[in-house]
């Protein structure tokens, strides 16, 4: 079966998004990440930032009512907290897309939501630290004088996202089919080797 | 800097060696796994299933005496646990390997022995449960009643004997350069793309 789906999972700062945007380019596949964004912020009216900063790094502290709104697909979720409202609808978008489209899906634990699916291939994307530092500064405009420890603190942040939505520990090979550091591999080489395997099924 | 040794990790089941095989064969390096066993065992005296036994499975419990006798290159290793004498014999051999040929290492903690050379490609390669239980009921003769707890205990020594020797988690994708997945991407197009990587750096 051809692997229609494609979900990118990335450090901070290792080029997981540029390596998503050439996946998709090569492949011809759509492309999710802001988009993503958007779509949530039309269906629910909060703004994008909001749902930027809520969508990969923040959580509630209590699963149960999150577990129960998943699991039985419910609409009405008004009693959960508002990071909990943003998962459950990122969670569903991503089905939705998953069923409808070929795409590439950077982020918000889509190798998490879409684990079952035969047809979807998990990538996961890191970095050395000297190379991460350098591209969040050169890229991203990060200052300059402690982007190391802003790098440390966002990987915190989504090691504890991800532990909280899907029990897993973040970064752990087996969650993936394929990991590769982007800096010692090369950006483009990345994004090759994985076009190359999805259409390797067909 | 071209990758004049590749170290190969691996789930036992996951065609690791297979895959560590044709890699060699691919890039014309040579190769050592049983092949680091007979050497130590012409070295120390010792007998091969020993040495296969103790050399990625078993550990002592402590580990002051065994530190000390690899920081400063101890040659005389009497007062050592024999799991740990084993142990800096494959630590010395591995690192005169690296210092004299183009090859490919499996297992045997290769990459955390050899994590700060530059002309090193650390690769690691799983499956999932039902694609290793096939392969070592058919390919090793294992017995077919109880492949999956046998599965499991190795896993289990593996990483208790990766922890206790490099202070790492085991199958964390950051200690490798590339890790795959061998039963989704296949085991010719794993050996294919590691070969194609360590060919880029020439």
């Amino acid at each position: 079966m051809s692997k229609r789906i494609i979900t990118v999972s990335r450090e901070f700062g290792s080029g997981g998004r540029s390596i998503g945007k050439l996946i998709a380019d090569k492949l011809n596949y759509n492309y999710y990440d802001s988009e993503l964004v958007s779509r949530i912020a039309k269906e629910s009216g909060m703004s994008e930032s909001f749902i930027q900063d809520h969508g990969e790094y923040a959580c509630s502290t209590s699963s149960f009512l999150f577990s129960l709104a998943v699991s039985t697909g419910a609409t009405n979720m008004n009693r959960l907290p508002i990071s909990d409202q943003i998962y459950v609808m990122q969670h569903n978008i991503i089905k939705e897309l998953a069923d409808s489209e070929c795409c590439v899906i950077v982020g918000r634990g889509a190798d998490y939501i879409l684990r079952d699916r035969a047809d979807a291939l998990h990538t996961f994307f890191y970095a050395d630290m000297p190379f991460r530092i350098d591209r969040i500064v050169r890229l991203y405009g990060e200052r300059a004088d402690s982007p190391e420890k802003r790098l440390r603190e966002k990987d915190a942040k989504r090691k504890t996202y991800y532990r909280h939505y899907t029990g897993r520990q973040w970064g752990v090979a087996q969650n993936y089919h394929i990991s590769m550091n982007s800096g010692v591999v090369g950006i483009e080489r990345c994004a090759d080797i994985v076009a190359q395997i999805a259409k390797s099924f067909d």
